[in-house]
């Protein structure tokens, strides 16, 4: 089965009839039917299916346990099927279906693998219901404490811990679990690329590694005004918060090409959120990311410095992959004598939490012709996407051969 | 029973427990439960209840039809129930509760009215559910056509036609109303006023008189970039229409005080809204009034040059009130020699919708302390409210009399 047959037999799941886009969210229905064509797929290929306790699930071609028992732990290698809201088809799926694609190639080889390799999909990689990224991973490696996790609240109130147990999971038992990691000698994340550096003259490569996840942070700012009716309140009587969010938003772009970094004002809510009203109360969330820890802080402390007090909510530090096995990774990619190219990320991946809880991981991208990512017009060409197999397979044979 | 005894009666009817403010939208359980109360409190006070043809409640005192008959048709006071997200206690049910302690005040006295005397609850006078304010009225007048309101939409999909079928009314009855209007020989609102003209210290006045409605529209602003992932595109690679928002933002406001309108952006839209996502698309919503029409066209048009298409969605003209009626309100409110001040309003109304339809109308204002209005904080004096029964009982036995 290629990589487009598998995306197909999923094409439909979570596809917003209006926008062209996916909204796969984390313990919805679909997510239900995701999980549910992953365990099928993996069963039609012989592999073991484990769920690990935070929901995220694990599929074994040999015994991943008497391997961990004898100090030769597993090779693995996934993705996500969760996508943002409007997201494409490739962010998260090319992953799973690439490693699962890997799997029909070693098998079609006659190859039996030395090392159990195994094949993951996190669960809630974008953070699109509850606001935290990658809080599959996460919460397996204990990055992220349970009881704060449990209890995030999407936009309708639900919890985390309900959505769990609505999904047919045990919120209880969420946490660190070292059974599941001790399996995981090493991590290979597929992913379509985010940004154009493969797609560059220059360059042009259908593939790639990731040499590091660069540092990004989350913060949201509020901004608090007085409600007011629209019709009669004087403009010098407001205190409009609109105003606040309008200077905001051109203080953050201008920050951001002070200290050449990418700077976003992606969301926003607005209380009452009503035509007639002066709002209440408006907050921002912004993403910043760039190539230093120093940069991305020099934007929130230069918003700061005009006012805006940005909470955080969330912070990666810059993730370095490992680099012996992002070596390797390439040079086997790539063939005798030609690695494949080592860039750097702006996105947050599962691998890089991996990689911050201590497990050696790397990642391979396939080129994407635009750049364009989160958006229903993401793409990766078919012959793009059949070498980050081939790529893939030689990994995963080299691995656990 | 006294104002703020009634007001009592609903006050925990969709009301926000975290904001305090209330969410009585039209056609929804909370307005259901409000317009059974209006009957039961119009039910023990002797009045006959008949619903519209737009669902809009009137309760009669004495004979409307052998009044309309005869060419000396009604006297009708009353306003709405519903509010804007987060509204205050007295926008709306201040008029009606006001109504019904006037018949009180009237039967107390010994008062039997020569022409028919009518209490009116009108629907969705904020239009905050389906974006149109005083749909109720205008489609009783037939200033809104029935097909257009039928098919406009709530954030969930409902249409109009099924918010109405859901609330036991009869979609396909909706339009002018020639045997409701008939009986209406002027309508007389009473509203807590939604800015501080009454408050002034030059003017201190507990009640006063409307004199006309300023002209205002609403107009949408679509602003579309291209959706991309927040940590991957390079700014200048970027269409980010979060920027343009900012920049409208700040336009509608310098515009605003270039042509001394008021000018709010209280409504946005983000598409898709995500932290991690660069939004693909804006939609913002735009309120200017002022007191001529040409100021507010004037703003418009100056959007328009800074590139900024604005798309109505409604507009009312500048709106006289019934002038000799409203002298005559203004007099008997005040009392022998005193006439009580009359004072413009930027706030729409039902009044005004009946104004433009040819039925003599006037309003009564209660002095608002601090001007606000559309805000859960919204408030008026007990003494106040108290002097606008008596000051409305003046004036129905004036015209009933």
């Amino acid at each position: 089965m290629t990589v487009l047959g598998l995306l197909d037999e999923i094409a439909s799941v979570g596809r917003d009839a209006g926008t062209g886009g996916y909204r796969r969210f984390a313990f919805t229905r679909d997510d239900a039917v995701l999980a549910q064509w992953f365990a099928g797929a993996c069963a039609a290929r012989g592999l073991d299916l484990t769920v690990d306790r935070c929901g995220n699930q694990w599929a074994w071609w040999g015994d991943p346990d008497a391997a961990a028992d004898a100090g030769d732990p597993g090779v693995v290698t996934g993705s996500h099927l969760d996508s943002v809201p409007d997201g494409g088809a490739f962010d998260g799926p090319l992953g799973v279906v690439s490693a699962l694609a890997a799997v029909d190639v070693l098998r079609g080889n006659g190859f039996t693998p030395s090392r159990p390799l195994g094949v993951v999909r996190f669960v809630d990689e974008e953070g699109a219901r509850f606001g935290l990224a990658c809080s599959g991973s996460r919460l397996l490696t204990g990055a992220a404490r349970p009881d704060v996790v449990l209890a995030l609240r999407d936009a309708g109130g639900t919890t985390y811990a309900q959505a769990l147990q609505d999904a047919g999971l045990d919120a209880s038992a969420v946490g660190r679990d070292e059974a599941t990691l001790r399996r995981v000698g090493a991590f290979v994340e597929l992913h379509v690329e985010q940004g154009r550096l493969l797609a560059r003259p220059e360059v042009a490569a259908p593939v790639g590694a990731a040499s590091l996840i660069r540092p990004h942070g989350r913060w949201r700012v509020d901004l608090t005004g007085r409600a007011d009716h629209a019709g009669t309140t004087l403009l010098a009587d407001r205190q409009d918060p609109m105003l606040d969010l309008a200077r905001l938003v051109l203080a953050v772009r201008s920050q951001a090409e002070r200290h050449d970094t990418v700077g976003t004002v992606g969301k926003v809510e607005v209380r009452p959120n009503a035509v007639n009203a002066v709002p209440s109360h408006v907050s921002a969330w912004l993403d910043v990311r760039a190539d230093t820890e120093d940069r991305v802080r020099a934007v929130v402390a230069g918003l700061a410095a005009q006012g805006f007090a940005a909470v955080e909510e969330s912070w990666t530090p810059a993730t370095p992959l490992d680099a012996g096995l992002t070596r390797r990774v390439a040079a086997v990619a790539g063939g005798p004598g030609s690695p494949v190219p080592v860039v750097p990320t702006g996105a947050g991946h599962d691998a890089g939490v991996l990689a911050l809880a201590g497990v050696p991981a790397a990642m391979l991208f396939v080129r994407n012709p635009t750049g364009t990512s989160h958006a229903p017009d993401e793409h990766a060409e078919p012959d793009d996407c059949a070498a980050g197999v081939r790529a893939l397979a030689a990994v995963l044979a080299d691995l656990c051969g």
